[in-house]
């Protein structure tokens, strides 16, 4: 089912999944006067604090699934690992943006990288690996330092080795499940750079400034805006960006990952959905991401990505967010997501650091 | 009670008041990962629709009130016209920001322009109505045109009346309720302007670059920034502000209404709350009025009102907001309050125009 004209304020946005990224979507369409249902199985969900509809239940508990459906207008989610079979659920019965065939490309390395290649857009040498035999071919091919991963539900570093020589392979390949995995060629890369994009129902596609992002951890760190990327890679990154939307038929944000190496630009992996290194739009844009997607699912014309100030997003992973008071200063504007406890790499929040604009 | 030390993420914070307001103060409250508790008579206020807690009943339901205040950290409000018996019952139990005393100044037309004027700000000149025969020496001393206005409950231009000569007089003093009143010499001015300012727990004030403002029936249509003053009526009005919430021992936000006439600035009323003059603040500041608002309460350090852009606030009033996604253009930041009718004369939501930097 596809939304044929707007959905007006007051409408009921079903979200799936409420971590972060579930809570600042709902705040952002509380914004333009809609109503947010979460559904999420986890009870303690941060996102459960910003509306007063969910639902509590597994993403394979169908009668959960359904009524969830009868009670929402648009149905979208946080993650890219919900399962395609509730996507198609909930498809059958309410509009869905983006749509499931995003999300199956999204979950599978093999299939993005065959894609996204096929749009024309470089990214790293890979080689399929079901074997033992296919990983040590793979190398030969591909040569160590080579970065072995699992095809699917790899986040945040999880699911993935680098091999350094032939002799990390048989480890490497014996305890990364689940089977198939995926050699990629280790970029020694100058930096890495996201886009996030977003795409209309009508097709018309908007991006914001690209971002430059450090991983400390394998988790992101910071990201800084401007990056520091040539108009033409600017220009080439937005536009591979805008393609990828397109040939997706994409109704929604995506970010898009990039290495940069000299004057090369390759996809690292694309994410259907609001992306961490967008949240700084939230701070110094006319329109920020969360709202940006909130509109595309609704049917709304995208708003104007605009950039008002230069800023650096700083997240805040674990302890790093505790004491926050004490670290607040001139330009710095904070963003917590009501998270219990501050595990170890769980990431609390982030700061966004604005660079303010001369004193008149 | 006071609160001694910052509180810490995952407060809850209590709000008096579940309009447009409230909303937006709970929004804040959860970008800085606290918790809101809404307690409103009214089973369909908007800012239900923003979180899971709420209570449901009179302002004067003790029972009610003390099951609330057992369930939040601290207690603010998003109107002036709470009574004065709820902030003192709800004070006694929970920290209250900001005090009844504030409350108490700002309910009454003629402590508010004793008070103010004490501070030696100016106000227009007033005498107290008590009955005709006052009103008949205080239009001989004022002159018409003047201003007949209730003492209490006023807002949106409610419980005032233009008297343009004499005879004006006894149907205006007949239907005005309650008394006493308080009639006002007139001014003509040039120009209305607010200041929002924020004083913290600690003593630390900051003011947002004053606003000029448009009403239309006496609903506000338009704030600008920067306001049409030169620098020294902006720091006299600064100033004035600073000085009103530094003479209350003020915590949180507080919005100051002037009348400019040539170079005379005089106030016209004082707002203990968030402010409408102040809805930019979301779309072009660091820090914006809400969270201020809320940083003030926790006894955090306040934000910086640092502004990145000029800008141009629209209420929405009535069908205005109707048809909103066609109104949408490049610089416009929308943001709808959620409620169910729109009747006229209601503020449904507003739009911020911002001034986009020039293009590089």
């Amino acid at each position: 089912m596809t939304a044929t004209e707007p959905l007006p304020p007051g409408s009921i946005i079903g979200i799936l999944g409420g971590g972060q990224l579930g809570r600042m979507l709902a705040l952002a369409a509380a914004r333009l006067g809609m109503k947010t249902h979460i559904f999420c199985p986890d009870p303690e969900s941060p996102a459960f604090d910003v509306t007063p509809r969910r639902t509590v239940a597994a993403y394979d508990d169908d009668i959960a699934l359904a009524a969830f459906a009868a009670a929402v207008d648009v149905v979208t989610y946080e993650f890219e690992n919900v399962p395609v079979a509730t996507a198609r659920f909930l498809a059958a019965r309410k509009p869905l943006h983006p749509g499931a065939a995003a999300l199956e490309i999204a979950q599978d390395r093999l299939r993005e990288k065959t894609f996204v290649s096929g749009l024309g857009i470089g990214v790293a040498p890979w080689r399929p690996v079901a074997s033992r035999a296919d990983l040590d071919s793979a190398i030969a091919d591909l040569g160590p330092p080579a970065v072995l991963k699992t095809t699917r539900l790899g986040y945040d570093g999880k699911g993935q080795r680098l091999l350094r020589a032939p002799a990390d392979a048989a480890a490497a390949f014996a305890e990364l499940e689940p089977k198939p995995l995926v050699l990629e060629a280790f970029i020694p890369f100058d930096r890495e750079v996201s886009v996030i994009v977003a795409r209309g129902a009508t097709g018309e596609i908007r991006a914001f400034d690209p971002a430059e992002n450090v991983h400390r951890h394998h988790i992101l760190a910071t990201s800084t805006v401007p990056a520091n990327l040539t108009a033409a890679q600017t220009t080439a990154a937005v536009e591979a960006a805008s393609r990828i939307v397109a040939a997706l038929d994409y109704v929604g944000v995506l970010g898009v990952e990039f290495f940069v190496a000299g004057d090369t630009l390759l996809v690292n992996e694309i994410a259907p959905r609001v992306h961490n290194s967008g949240h700084w739009t939230e701070a110094v844009c006319v329109t920020d991401q969360f709202e940006q997607h909130i509109r595309a699912i609704l049917g709304w014309p995208l708003g104007d990505p605009t950039r008002l100030a230069d800023v650096q997003l700083e997240n805040l992973i674990g302890e790093a967010a505790l004491n926050l008071p004490a670290r607040l200063g001139p330009g710095i504007r904070p963003h917590l997501y009501g998270k219990r406890e501050a595990r170890p790499g769980r990431k609390m929040g982030h700061l966004d650091h604005i660079v303010l604009p001369p004193v008149k």
